[in-house]
């Protein structure tokens, strides 16, 4: 690790003619079995496939069975929601982590759940025949009661929660079942200041010094659950490994058609990034205000850097010119083999231009879409999300499943009943601060004086108008949400306060956006990447894997550093780098080290490895994967990708690209070492019996 | 100041009837002596005028001479520029502060000059007459001229620099001459944690504990400036007492109609608030790279913090609805007065509607302008602002003096020569981090294929392109731009690199935005504004004073403490109080005290009086102001407003809103006790005969 110049000469020698072989986010029912074999020697069996897919943890991101106890490998930034959660002023478990030695120790969560993937059925052919005909309006429902359909029985036949997953941007469907777990509890976290050492300064850089690590413990009848599948412990790998990595990539969009991609450059992007800009520094104005602002602030806070940095990163892609020419070479390439022949100009030559001119309508909806349906006029604010769910639940609950919006089909119901009940804690202060900067937002955005925004203010400043919406949000209380939630329609229509009847005034103004959206643009765009992916499976063969979904995927790629303005980036970093950079930055913020840190110091082997990186194809949802080798040992955990990896949403590329992991063997280490929770590391290292 | 109490009830008492006469930025050829009389019983002479108007210093913002020997006072956070431009990596004058215990020791400051008003002239009759029976382009011609003719004949006449200032948006035209001098050297400056205590926490609020403060000293040929008028030292102020405020308000939008407050609200200050919030994120990442980079960076990132500060809270006002009623209120008395009576109807009435559709007209070319003729495109880079200088400078020397931009009509050319040839340290870091996100706000603003964003980025990302403009433009040498300018259109013409060509290639759409403007919205609001002013003149006789206008005004007020929450603030703070918020903040930044304050607070006088607040009217452009008692003396130096006061752009009161000062008799201590500097200390209390 400690000589650049044979690093530098190998990555000179060995990038550039493998660099595209590693993409891709492959379906586990589509495995990349040809070219793992060809590149890596390396033929995975139809039960070594199954038991990783059963190993791995949809967890809002990604995570792992890693003993037969139900014990859970996450990063701490998808279980930090969590933390925030189960914190007081009393026990802020953010800053200082928590350790439970005993399962009576535990924290029960009070509103997290997993899900483990146990089977996917194509049912393509069945959804696609139900829109055939169909356009707009016409075509959405009809695919809409079809897919509720599917869920539906499947729910009914095999009790696992079912849904079907759009892929190729419509075409191909699936349906997954997985099997669910609610009663999840917290075993271990370091205190953030470990986990996410160096903050947003190295955020999504490298070489970086993170125990990005969280563990909980799923439970099944009050007992922790006995499970078949999960990651048994490696020895720790070595440069030039091969990595595989399980896990939920959020979403790419590496099929884009051009007019997407621009529509995303010049509209999505920069919308999102100045809403990101302006509440991070409004977050900070608020945290900066006392101790107590910064404890109930900080989740929010970091959670807004992580998304400017990421959107930062995938605007730079967007306007870089020579990859939205390979884009533009590549759409050009498959119209050209499209054009070509009559039929198929018939069939798909057209779907560019339709989706070119559904992107066009879709920017003069955009903003108000974004301001009622996405996070722009909440600013985040639980309450008014709550009041939305619930005003939206009693109208969907009087509608037949197939009719419903999406996310409140009955497959979905008991997964919103845990979400609407949570007893997690709900500030006044934040929700005042989130409310009052969604409320400023819209005037900013539409303008003072325009109906909608003096409709939504009457007649008060943003601030005031805030103030009287959260003060007077009978929401906070977690036994009336239940009430509501049981009651139904009929009780949810009779209970009114002002947060629940501001969103009442607004809904129908929203539903009719989110309807224009799905009707003259999602339907569209499905429609028209079916033909375009129609095309290149015509073209190339099904050896293209899909944009991310969320659902689990296998991507793959060796160990291996990296070349950066002419330096070596070995792959590893070690305890010892820790110290180091705790020193160059003279201990300042956030490179501080905490006291249990510096006490560990002399006992720790500082030659560990801490970090590394790989070549293997992720995205945002992955946070949290295992990486398994070839023997499906766990040897290391997903926690970021580095800054050229950012424009991995658009294009894969391996040359300098990377994902950044946590060492298991770190992990070890640090929870022998510092932590003093050696029960916990002989669990994870089979040491220890099933409790 | 310990009895809230009592402090409670005299707020409560006395505030509401005086609120609204306390209102008001005079013109010193038209001081508010009624009121003066009847609330203060204070009658200033004209000799007592002329000696503040005398004493008072334009110095980017505001100061006062303070001594006999040219000594100037003004703000920290003024002179702080200037002192960023003297630092280097080793000599870091923001961070460590500055005192020159004798003259040899004081330090010439690159750039900086200042301008002391000798008289005014109304020129209204002869400005308003060059325009008569002219609209639109020929208008603006005309007025061009007369102002630059009668500016370039004054300065022939009397060697003072001239210049006709606009006042009422239109309705006035004075002309003011000015003494300049530009030999200032710095002569003391604390340290920016002293001067700004609190960060952007405490900005813009109250109480608070800041020494923002910082002395230079004129000199003329070689010698400090002898100087009849200045400001002699007071023993202090106590509560209740009249402070008078002698400052240059930088702009106001107290008379603008409803139209032109609906556009700032809209667009203007949306826009800003955006660009502002960016580039604060983007410095805090810049910054947080290394050392060096915080130094260069910190001086944007403290005013990127003020600007967004302040704007937030002028767009607050601009959302409260009860602030808009009233605004509306008046415009629609003002519009009734003038229906009322035919005659007034025919001269005045089109004039709001004519401002609507010049403001609405505005709309459709702002962001173009904002991006070509405002920061936008630079990002603040000084590089393409000395590159638009040259160019520009080339073209509008061969033109006759009336019909150049106005910044280049020969009474400005001593001035822009000393900023042109100016040696303070350029940065390629800073800049090409400036340029970058300029170019890139260009893109999100306009879309990455809008033709002008496809020619400025040339086939490269925003950061390549930045990176090559910075890197290989030539003004960072100041002996070639002392060449260029001296060698005239000729030479600038010859010259060529990156930067100079990159601005040659825009400036021919950059001015044609700026014409449209000048002609179809500027000239508009002058004529209409007049026509308004005329109005109001008529209904109330001339007792308004005009907009803020960067030029030399007098405001008063008693030093007087707020109620706030039900709780009473006090006018004075104390330097016991200092500690006192360095203890509840854990003396974490930014409430961190240096080592020499730690030390000298056995030694301190803990109860001095160390910042105050009163009621007299201001805005950004009186910081560095001086305030004195009826006797003409020095008790305090304006530095900021509280958080209150930020809507004071568009309406003033004295509810809650008060301007923030330095105590005098804290800067005579601090310079006594903690800074060792008697020596200038004496010279500020006249115990030192002249040097």
């Amino acid at each position: 690790m400690n000589k650049p110049a044979f690093v530098t000469a190998f990555v000179l020698l060995t990038l550039t003619p493998l660099a595209p072989a590693d993409e891709g986010m492959w379906l586990l029912n589509q495995p990349p079995t040809a070219t793992l074999k060809s590149r890596y020697g390396f033929e995975p069996s139809a039960a070594w496939l199954e038991h990783m897919q059963k190993s791995a943890v949809r967890i809002g991101a990604s995570g792992s069975f890693v003993s037969p106890n139900g014990l859970i490998l996450t990063n701490h930034h998808v279980g930090s929601d969590q933390l925030q959660k189960l914190s007081t002023p009393q026990r802020d478990l953010i800053k200082d982590g928590f350790y439970a030695s005993t399962p009576a120790d535990e924290l029960k969560c009070p509103d997290l759940e997993i899900q483990v993937l146990w089977s996917i059925q194509d049912v393509t052919e069945q959804v696609l025949a139900s829109t055939a005909g169909k356009t707009g309006e016409a075509a959405v429902a009809a695919r809409r009661a079809c897919m509720s359909d599917i869920e539906g029985r499947s729910k009914k036949d095999t009790g696992l929660d079912s849904e079907v997953v759009t892929l190729y941007h419509g075409a191909r469907y699936h349906l997954y079942r997985y099997k669910r777990y609610d009663d999840l509890r917290l075993v271990f976290a370091p205190e953030m200041q470990t986990a996410f050492f160096g903050g947003d300064n190295d955020n999504f850089e490298y070489p970086r010094f993170c125990l990005d690590v969280c563990m909980f413990r799923a439970y099944e009848n009050g007992k922790p659950l006995r499970v078949e599948h999960y990651l048994k412990w490696s020895k720790g790998a070595a440069d030039g490994d091969l990595a595989i990595v399980f896990g939920h990539p959020g979403s790419t969009n590496r099929l884009y058609s051009m007019a997407h991609l621009e529509f995303w450059r010049d509209v999505e992007m920069p919308f999102s990034l100045n809403r990101l800009w302006r509440r991070e520094v409004q977050l900070q104005t608020f945290m900066a205000r006392n101790d107590e602002n910064y404890r109930i602030g900080v989740e929010d806070f970091f959670g807004v850097q992580n998304g400017r940095k990421a959107r930062t990163g995938t605007l730079a892609g967007l306007l870089d010119p020579k990859l939205m020419k390979s884009k533009a070479d590549d759409e050009a390439a498959l119209r050209k083999f499209v054009d070509a022949d009559p039929k198929r100009k018939a069939e798909w030559g057209g779907a560019w231009d339709r989706l070119a001119t559904a992107e066009a309508g879709w920017r003069t909806h955009f903003l108000s879409n974004e301001l009622l349906n996405g996070r722009g006029l909440s600013g985040g604010s639980e309450l008014f999300g709550l009041a939305r769910s619930f005003v939206r639940l009693a109208d969907e609950l009087e509608k037949p499943n197939g009719e419903r919006l999406r996310e409140y089909r009955e497959t979905e119901l008991d997964s919103l009943r845990l979400s609407l009940i949570s007893d997690a804690p709900i500030h006044d202060a934040l929700e005042i601060d989130r409310l009052a900067g969604g409320l400023s937002l819209a005037a900013e955005n539409l303008g003072g004086g325009d109906p909608l925004v003096t409709r939504i203010l009457a007649g008060q400043s943003p601030h005031e108008r805030a103030v009287g919406l959260v003060q007077g949000c009978t929401l906070k209380d977690a036994s009336l949400r239940r009430q509501l939630f049981d009651g139904g329609s009929a009780a949810i229509r009779a209970h009114h306060d002002p947060m629940i009847d501001f969103f009442r005034a607004i809904d129908a103004d929203a539903r009719a956006l989110r309807k224009r959206h799905e009707d003259e643009v999602e339907s569209v765009e499905r429609d028209c990447y079916a033909q375009i992916a129609a095309a290149r499976f015509a073209r190339d063969g099904e050896s293209v894997y899909p944009d991310a979904t969320g659902t689990l995927r296998m991507a793959f790629g060796p160990i291996r550093g990296y070349s950066e303005d002419g330096k070596a980036v070995p792959a590893f970093t070690t305890f010892a780098g820790l110290y180091q950079r705790n020193q160059e930055r003279h201990g300042a913020p956030p490179f501080q080290l905490l006291p249990r840190w510096e006490a560990a110091r002399s006992k720790l082997h500082l030659d560990t490895p801490y970090n590394f990186v790989c070549t293997a194809d992720i995205i945002g949802g992955n946070s949290g994967s295992p990486i398994v080798n070839k023997a499906g040992e766990l040897i290391g955990l997903i926690f970021d990708g580095n800054i050229q990896s950012l424009s991995a949403g658009i294009a894969y590329s391996d040359e300098q690209s990377r994902a950044v992991a946590v060492d298991s063997r770190a992990i070890i280490e640090a929870l022998r070492v510092v932590y003093g929770a050696s029960a916990l590391a002989d669990e994870l290292e089979g040491k220890q019996d099933a409790k």
